[in-house]
């Protein structure tokens, strides 16, 4: 056994020739993507993803969540295999490499090893989660939380999406309902490669992620009820007004995250008043916090603090109330050998790098639970995600793809 | 000439019955009516309102924007008739009541007369003007706005629905788009009796609003634009949140609306925040600022105001913004003569009054720069209007158009 020296690399030309050509699959209208999970274009992504495995000579898996495993064999036939992968549907207006880059680059691992001809002890597999997006059908990281035993299947079966298509039907429709049953492998590690999906490595001229912990999220959606009335002919001091309400519970969310500086995110992305016409005051507001923080006890407190806080304004204002949490996960520690075997592979490589947190839910959060899990993590331009303007730079996703790399085939032990 | 004695009274149970079977067009699915303006249900409205000014033995007119103007004969042919109408058009999710009440109210004075055989100086002509609610064509009051001159025809022609149907268009269409030229008519007044859509006179206990000024109107469109991005992985300082800013400007219009108070107030009913995503904070904010006040100075120091703040809000939080008039009126005041007449039929008969301020908009506004003009209000249940839930009662119908027909035949004069 031995480790990559440093001069191994992977074939960066290649890697951004195949983001570029998964990109033609599912246009966005504004230069990103919109393949979402299970439709036709999800599909076609499959196939091509396939295509490119079996080139590069693997085998491929498929479970019965879709999701996707190409092989590459190891020598041992008793060593477990090191997985490598994310996912590659898209959000509405997405980007190109949020999910691709991780599955993509996990696929130019097996083709550089086949380049120059290296066997690793265990073998590796690529892989593509389904619905790490969530937005067709929620939660989010559908299929990887159940390979990890977060959901049942019969329940991920039956989401639907807007228009009542249910998931599990959808994918038998699109052909990638595979027989495997769904989280039977068992795994020597799994390492995800991603874009930061934030600002932070840009802003400090950082190359590579190493990311320790993944924070914990809480979704709290709020629902502030008071009166619609008519805007002109109502009172000030008549008035229960839901959009204020709304205004006031927005400040004390600003207000609950700052107040856990540095350690925790809040805010509500989602928003819906009621009836919504500019002269009816909204009676009715529905809005979504999401609060973050790598330190369960500090998300403990923010959602305590939100509902208090919440009542009390509302209380004040004659409007009622009420909270749902729709949404969460705990903060997650990644594996200790995982994470030294990314930042001892940046290291080796000459790439500046710092730890990250997290900020983002990915399915490495998932699978950390069932094996050892550790994600590298690459630049994106103004931290702008979920957007089609999403952007890296060629040299950033060399750096990743070389460090994921890196860390994979010294997990996988190169066989001399 | 003599005024009509206090005994003399509308036949209040069968203007209940019209209310009602007015009501069954366009039904909507609260108990309420979707009769919105041009489409097939208001055509199907106007044919039975026709149906029944013609059995009452008036003769129609029809205007080219659809206005619809019921003729009953004075004694006079030099005398200017008096008009007296509302809307029969309706919000998406509308009452039974809103517009209805004054145009059917104004039938109900026809038929009265018609009952005991008097007959007036002035002729009266039942008015239903098109497109009140504004809701499928904006702006508010566009037939009435035509005309006033407030707005050309051509314009309002041009005016397109979510759909893209010009308004003119449909309006041929549904086959009520006439010959005549509109704003030709010349009026000795008009009067306009319409529910409060407000709590003041349900919650003093009063029969009757005696409407002596119409609030003037603001609206500003209000575009907050900051930058999309993860919630989860965009540090506190580095947040751009639109959703956030907007939050803050709501509050500094309760402040600026209650800084006038009561001559003021102010409210956001619209507001849309994109991409509304559960996990990216706010790119953009666009929602609609409401001022209004009796005093145009008043909204002149408020929309001032609400620039001038929200510029230093947003530009301390790295936000642009930007301001669009999207809509407006000066105040009103209504007609002295016309305003007494109101108010001395309330005395008369024995109907406890209050003055009002009109807080919303209503074709009576328009109307009164081209012709004397007063309104009637009558309470609603907790103020409830532009809701399927809107309800009066019998009685608070009864006086209302009482209170209507007194004013009206007191300016039409009887001939004895």
């Amino acid at each position: 056994m031995a480790v990559a020296g440093e001069n191994l690399r992977i074939n960066a030309e290649r890697l951004w020739d195949s983001l570029m050509e998964m990109a033609k699959i599912g246009p966005g209208i504004a230069g990103g993507n919109n393949r979402q999970t299970v439709t036709d274009e999800d599909g076609e992504g499959r196939a091509l993803f396939q295509s490119w495995c079996e080139a590069a000579g693997c085998s491929m898996g498929l479970d019965q969540m879709g999701n996707m495993f190409a092989r590459r064999e190891g020598t041992d036939p008793d060593a477990l295999p090191v997985y490598v992968g994310s996912h590659l549907d898209t959000q509405p207006t997405g980007g190109k490499y949020d999910g691709v880059l991780g599955v993509l680059g996990g696929l130019e691992i097996v083709r550089t090893l086949n380049d120059l001809g290296i066997k690793t002890r265990h073998p590796i597999v690529v892989t593509n989660w389904t619905n790490e997006e969530g937005t067709r059908y929620a939660p989010a990281m559908l299929a990887s939380g159940v390979f990890a035993g977060v959901h049942t299947q019969d329940w991920a079966y039956e989401r639907e999406d807007a228009e009542g298509k249910a998931f599990g039907d959808e994918l038998a429709r699109i052909g990638w309902r595979g027989e495997e049953e769904t989280g039977g492998r068992k795994m020597h590690a799994f390492f995800e490669l991603h874009i930061e999906q934030g600002p932070i490595l840009e802003a400090e001229g950082k190359d590579i992620g190493v990311v320790t912990h993944g924070q914990g999220l809480s979704w709290t959606q709020v629902t502030i009820e008071g009166k619609a009335s008519h805007t002109g002919s109502t009172p000030m001091q008549m008035r229960k007004n839901a959009g204020l309400g709304m205004a006031r519970v927005l400040e004390l969310v600003e207000a609950i995250a700052l107040s856990h500086a540095p350690d925790a995110v809040g805010a509500a992305g989602h928003m819906d008043i009621y009836p919504n016409s500019r002269n009816v005051i909204p009676g009715k507001a529905v809005f979504t916090v999401d609060l973050r923080s790598p330190n369960l006890d500090v998300i403990k407190d923010m959602e305590n603090k939100l509902r208090l806080g919440a009542s009390d304004i509302c209380g004040q204002m004659g409007l009622s109330v009420s909270f749902e949490k729709v949404g969460g996960f705990d903060p997650v520690e990644f594996d200790e050998a995982c994470v030294s075997a990314v930042r001892a592979a940046a290291e080796r490589l000459g790439y500046s790098h710092r730890n990250l947190i997290s900020g983002a839910g990915h399915d490495a959060c998932w699978i950390n639970r069932v094996a050892p899990t550790a994600m590298v993590m690459c630049p994106c331009v103004d931290g702008l995600s979920h957007n089609e303007a999403e952007e890296i730079s060629p040299e950033w996703a060399r750096a990743g793809a070389d460090v994921l790399f890196h860390a994979v085939v010294e997990t996988a032990e190169i066989v001399e």
